[in-house]
């Protein structure tokens, strides 16, 4: 039985996230939806990561069985053709091992997560962007993350909804860096806590507003205590860039942005 | 009687075009309406570049007089206020002299246009790129386009309803650049002809997937003939990005893409 991976994109604005909710509209309804439509079969995609009401990706990863075999091509066409004009693409499709798995194979995820820090608000990017008017240190932002890259308890920075086993991640990537009005936050890791990445963006952004010293983001990290999270950042900046799979180089989410 | 001048970015898609027309939904029509709010005078505002139908700015610049004087940080706020929910943004306000005029003091204006070149449709940019399926081969765009660079009789790429005075025009800037799966053409000029800017992008594109050989854009310039122009690319590519003032430089139409 055929199995197939697809690197999808999407703007997460008219979605209720990414995980199918009974007749709310959700992207992995729209996904499967297309693949009933082009198949002809009714099935459940996988996906590398469950994206929240808002969130958008550019790299996000899904698998799928199908009982009939098409080239990735059609697949990849066909699947454009029946999304449309949904704002879901279809970036790449591949057919993989049938052990290959978007979620339990993937290796590394990567979040880019955009502040448009100007007085005036977002007029081409509206939805796509957190819109913060005062200033931003990007210097202080970028001192105050050097504190959360390794291996932590990031239960501070975790949703108390969050379903994960543990609270200690293992954060790769946590890089700040001003591209003109913007502020760009990139955060890596094998695998994310609910809201962790909104968390430490809302976190950071504290100090760099100024209402935080540096130093408090190391203090509420250690205090490993929900409570001691800035405010989480709303979901409209975030966004799935890539999705990493050691055992599938060739199959890598990646960024369009 | 205070003059001043605002610095515009939106988004092109709700609007039919900036000019006003009666009813219909025009940025001209919400810019006036939010002047009178704050305000309470009904006033024309006077444009840098009368963008088409579905055509974005992110450094559109207009001009109007007020009976009252306000600071200029005070409009650009309650213009921003007054203008939400709609994609359109006061990026920045000025008082500027009374014989500034956005659209007569002008010496220069740049648009940009982007073609999203790649198989699968634009999610996250749908309605703010052309999207081209075939790979285009940038290098032969640019080999193309040197040749419109200079004064020249721009008759055939020049819209056959266009009011301008004279087809002859000075294009400073006609530049192609590949940018990840982009291709962005820029092109500045102290003025442009009506459809001036997508009739060069859809001839250039048209040399770009091969269907013209580079040569034959020279021939089309110098035919004069609105006939030997290439297909008009779309409007929801374009972004008027930058409108030029020696009068007064510190206020400026600046890019934010």
């Amino acid at each position: 039985m055929p199995r197939y991976s697809l690197l999808v994109e999407y703007d997460g604005r008219p979605y209720c996230g990414f995980q199918a909710q009974g007749d709310l509209p959700t992207v992995q309804a729209s996904l499967e939806r297309a693949i009933l439509r082009f198949s002809g079969e009714a099935v459940r995609v996988t996906t590398a990561g469950r994206t929240d009401t808002g969130v958008h990706a550019t790299g996000q990863v899904v698998t799928f069985d199908l009982e009939k075999t098409f080239k990735a091509g059609v697949v990849r066409d066909a699947m454009n053709a029946y999304l449309l004009p949904e704002p879901v693409s279809v970036l790449d499709a591949a057919q993989v091992d049938p052990d290959f798995s978007a979620r339990f194979s993937a290796t590394g995820r990567m979040y880019l997560f955009r502040i448009l820090n100007r007085r005036a608000p977002p007029a081409i990017d509206q939805g796509r962007v957190w819109h913060v008017k005062k200033p931003l240190d990007a210097d202080a932002m970028i001192e105050a993350a050097k504190c959360l890259i390794g291996k932590h308890d990031f239960t501070t920075f975790r949703d108390l909804r969050c379903q994960s086993n543990s609270p200690v991640k293992t954060l790769d990537i946590a890089r700040v860096k001003r591209i003109g009005d913007e502020i760009h936050l990139v955060f890596a890791s094998r695998s994310f806590l609910h809201r962790q990445v909104r968390s430490l963006t809302g976190t950071l952004a504290e100090v760099g507003i100024g209402r935080w010293e540096v130093g408090r983001v190391k203090e509420a990290l250690e205090a490993r205590d929900r409570q001691a999270c800035g405010p989480v950042a709303p979901p409209e900046g975030l966004y799935l860039t890539h999705v990493t799979y050691e055992a599938n180089p060739d199959f890598e989410g990646r960024s369009s942005i």
